[in-house]
């Protein structure tokens, strides 16, 4: 993690109007690189994916974030994850609840490590997003975290941009 | 249904080499279009669907079959659906077993009518798919028949192709 | 949808005294039929049914509205599903909760397309109703949308009547 | 249960063709009622409510049996239940699968007490079959009994029948 | 139902102190029966039950109630149904929660019909009250009603009453 | 377990004539008490329950055998548990499937220990009979293990038998 | 239960800070050992164990109680586990939500009895918890008590604890 | 992945006798890590995880497998995980079925990743399994794959592994 601040001059704003976020532990003095990719799929989840933005920061990790659909705005989610490796993300988040499509979305379309984060959104309180996040098929691997459980998956992307000693 | 029958030479053949299944009711005499663009998940599901296949055809429903993944082959499948209504499908059913993304991935990616069947593939015996298939956001609708019930859709194609009287 | 204003002259009021409700995103101005039929088990669905309404109507297609429920009205019920053809219905949206028996009960008297909406009521918040809505047996299709998901019929049901270009 | 043999002579036999079945512990010497009503929704759901006949005829107790789906014969069905108290049954017992809308739909037709069994049919093993039989809505009780457990309902219908001392 | 007044005189007062209470929709002029006796398992558990009293006391019904439950009070419990029949009762309803063993309790200790109202209390909804109301065993029929659906369980009791034409 | 093994002349022969079985790690050497009554609701379930033979005779711990049900023998599965503690038993071991009221029964009747057993009965495999045995009001503890886990019984049978140091 | 007085001076404080708290229904008057040993994954847990405590003391059973989780500190839990026979604890009372694994990773660290309490926190309402907490393998047995049911915990410990007549 | 080779001479013989099973995809020629330590409850438990084996060495990714119990080897298993890191290992992956504690006892100690697959064990087809695995508390993230599907804990380690480009 020696490279995890970032340089807004080299992320070039997308023209799609999403709302977007960044963050970082550390300063923005000019690195390259954000590492989290974090994507929720609606802007009303947003609450829900904040606990993992403090742990990131406080850990010096940097990460941006839109709330994208996958089902909604399928092909700006697409570019969004399509890019992200070559961008210097090293890592997708993604939550969602409901039919939680995203995280198998975003694992589809990047050979990333997907952590994927199911809401207790809706009425059976977000047993549809855990099954629909983490019974993906075999080739595309979502890192399925807890219901609404933001904060491991801060944790768990901290634990694999650590690496190696 | 007047023009449910299809015409061979009238569909290219993809350069990709997915499985691919056409059927009719009536003999192919030349017309245009196919009437429904079916799609599962996996080939290893095609006997799942397989009972819609002659209920279609024996109410002169014309289909065209593709196995192609959401998650594995993302850009193949999303272009198959993307290109439906333009080769004249009316319909799209798509089915598939566990995380289920197909029917929402295709609902996203066309405005006809998408029909979602879930496969009892798996541990969860289907309930995974289910609601997988059934919980999409507002906006992206499928029209999710029961567990293994491709018998169904094909009887809901033929209602809405039916059409007023 | 190019006939989607109806007339309330050409449409009879029913004797029975049930709640209806009727609406249209277009002038009244003489045309005939209405696209959609809705039901709903019971009065006090109306609000989960009532996201539909606004959807349909900006999309400018007429719906037509009534409480009544196949277990408590069975007659009425089956009467406004029978009649639903032939006074030029083309769809029929049915929401209920707990055992959910109206879209069935719908699909098994017309063979209009019937879409199902699953209400969250009760103790087991939808998972009934749900079950009972989307495992109907083969030749009696719902085509069931989301637990309390009453926007995405009213969408498949823009879909639906949309047809093919 | 004094009266529970029947007549076969005083049974007009309905003009559709349905399966139909009838039994009595005890012989037929002109006795004119039916005790109870048997309504299946498919006639392969038939092994599942046998083990019913055997009880109900050791017990003296006769019944009639009918293969009628409430969803795909629901006219003649409904005509079944709406004559069964006039016919002098004193009971109906429905079994169902799947959405299992039988039982409900027997209950919403007569005023005869109506015993309802869920089948264990489909990947969901009944439970879809159970919550529909008996979270039926207040007014249009089921009395259910439990998943694939046909020897209740002939209990069931025994004591009901056995009346006070 | 022709006998369904009670007489307070022909009823003696139970040694034991539980919540007990009587009602009916007709005067009580010295007919020595009551109907419906009603159990609950907990006191708190009174609320849950109460929606039948008026229904039943519309019908003209008479019933008793006692909470006593078959965990904590199993002899008391026991006697007030095993001598059910003798002193009149010609249906026993019994309302549960959680694990909800008074209804199958009731019906291995009476062969009157016991009717079972599963109670939505902890944190399972009343899953569990239903599981265990309605799968008891082969020989000891519970009439299961849904989930804290007490207007059915009185429903069903006037159907059961009121017999034959 | 000083005082495991017991004596069957001490041990008189109950009249009933259910399934009885005992067993014991070491020999009948006339020691007088039995340490582990154990008892399942019907003699179909007695495969389910076996695995604890073995367990509990290898640590010398000696059981007495019964298929008593709650439900359709509840006098004399009453007095089985009714009388365990004077005649020495000193743990009740209660296995029982679908409603499994036998468990939380035992634990109403006496003050032993009662370890409940869910065995994977029917449709739902056992997910009925652990919500029965676990989910007991306060007052009437039951230990449950694990579904058809008559392993654990044996072993927590004598992690309680084995007592302090 | 006749030495379940304790003794402050003979119960070392650990080193670690934990929250830890005592009672006991007797006054404190030198007695030496403990009986209970309560443990719960989580400070904010501890109002759903605290309703075992006053059933303790007024049972005159004394309890040592720590938050201590077996996830985020395995190693002193798992101290507190390990010495807990040594110290002179008869039964320890484990509750956790979520995933619970403090009552099986406390039965794999002594062999004196585990009771476990499964917690309704989070979105699943204690079903997690539940299953994580009685489906232990055989070998590590659980006494596994009701979700949020402290209540039975006590009452289980205080059978364990009363022994033979 | 460029040192993903391991020498067995530089893998001290762990002293207790436990299956262990190596492989890798490139021949051992020397290098001194292996990349992935795969542990799984039960030695019944190998052909759940065995699909990983082939996807890992494919991709030249090398392992050691021990099958070695949270619950019944906690000591051995605790040591198996604190020793991971500074042997070099990068990922830990951890296979179980029922209550599952393995994969989060893993992930409290170590700070590697832990990826967790549910194993379908048992009456509940691996649900229990799931939950236990996926919803550990904050701050023990477990990367959790779905029921079964060890090919997506290959997967996603190779993934990690990879890294940035």
């Amino acid at each position: 993690m020696r490279a995890t601040r970032r340089s807004n001059a080299n992320r070039t704003t997308p023209s799609w109007k999403t709302p977007r976020e960044t963050g970082s532990g550390t300063r923005d003095t000019g690195y390259v690189v954000t590492d989290v990719l974090i994507l929720v799929g609606s802007e009303s989840d947003k609450p829900r994916i904040e606990p993992a933005f403090e742990i990131l920061s406080k850990a010096g990790v940097s990460y941006e974030f839109h709330a994208s659909s996958a089902h909604r705005q399928p092909d700006q989610t697409g570019e969004l994850v399509k890019t992200a490796r070559k961008k210097g993300f090293k890592i997708v988040i993604a939550g969602a609840g409901l039919s939680a499509a995203l995280p198998g979305f975003a694992a589809s379309l990047t050979d990333l490590p997907v952590i994927g984060v199911p809401f207790a959104v809706g009425p059976l309180n977000g047993l549809d997003a855990l099954l629909a996040t983490v019974q993906v098929p075999p080739g595309v691997p979502v890192a399925t975290v807890g219901i609404d459980n933001a904060k491991n998956a801060a944790h768990l992307a901290i634990r694999i941009l650590k690496g190696p000693s």
